[in-house]
């Protein structure tokens, strides 16, 4: 099934210290934290795959990935407090992070 | 909410004439087609929504993101033969595709 109204934030963190499983916990828990926002609809936390070929990127640490019923939900997540929270308090365990902002077609 | 086996695939195109609408529905109809093979749970076509940030990649022209319920079921999508006819019709359209595989923690 696809809907149409769907807005897609996707973001992959790259970790500081991709090799320490106590940052990529602290990660995870933070996200989980973040998960609080109303307005999401779904939310997937996530890591690589096992899986392997030359279009596949799996460099990064941890996926998140968030789905919501419109523009204007997602913009209000982006200053939810919980948000603001989120990443004052995460932010040092990640050196790169990537986002893809989609509307369904 | 959140689903433990969920396995994401999310690809990222950049077509060879990203000013081509011709070029861009090609894609949209062949992914539209794509997503009749069986084990995909749930299909997003997207494209780049309006939003700009530092960290947001917007070049990108289609994105296309499945949903499979497990691992098994995503290995059989790329060999399925619904997805080698689409390979086949449409990679003449792009110059550059991104995969992120992502599993659940």
């Amino acid at each position: 099934m696809s809907d149409n109204s769907t807005f897609i934030h996707h973001v992959y963190f790259w970790l500081n210290n991709p090799g320490s499983q106590t940052d990529f916990e602290q990660l995870v828990a933070g996200l989980h934290k973040l998960s609080a926002v109303k307005t999401i609809k779904t939310f997937y936390i996530g890591k690589p795959a096992d899986t392997s070929r030359d279009v596949i990127d799996s460099s990064y640490s941890v996926s998140w990935l968030l789905l919501f019923d419109n523009k204007a939900h997602q913009d209000s997540y982006q200053t939810d407090p919980i948000h603001l929270k989120f990443v004052d308090e995460c932010k040092h365990l990640w050196k790169k992070v990537v986002v893809y902002d989609t509307v369904n077609v």
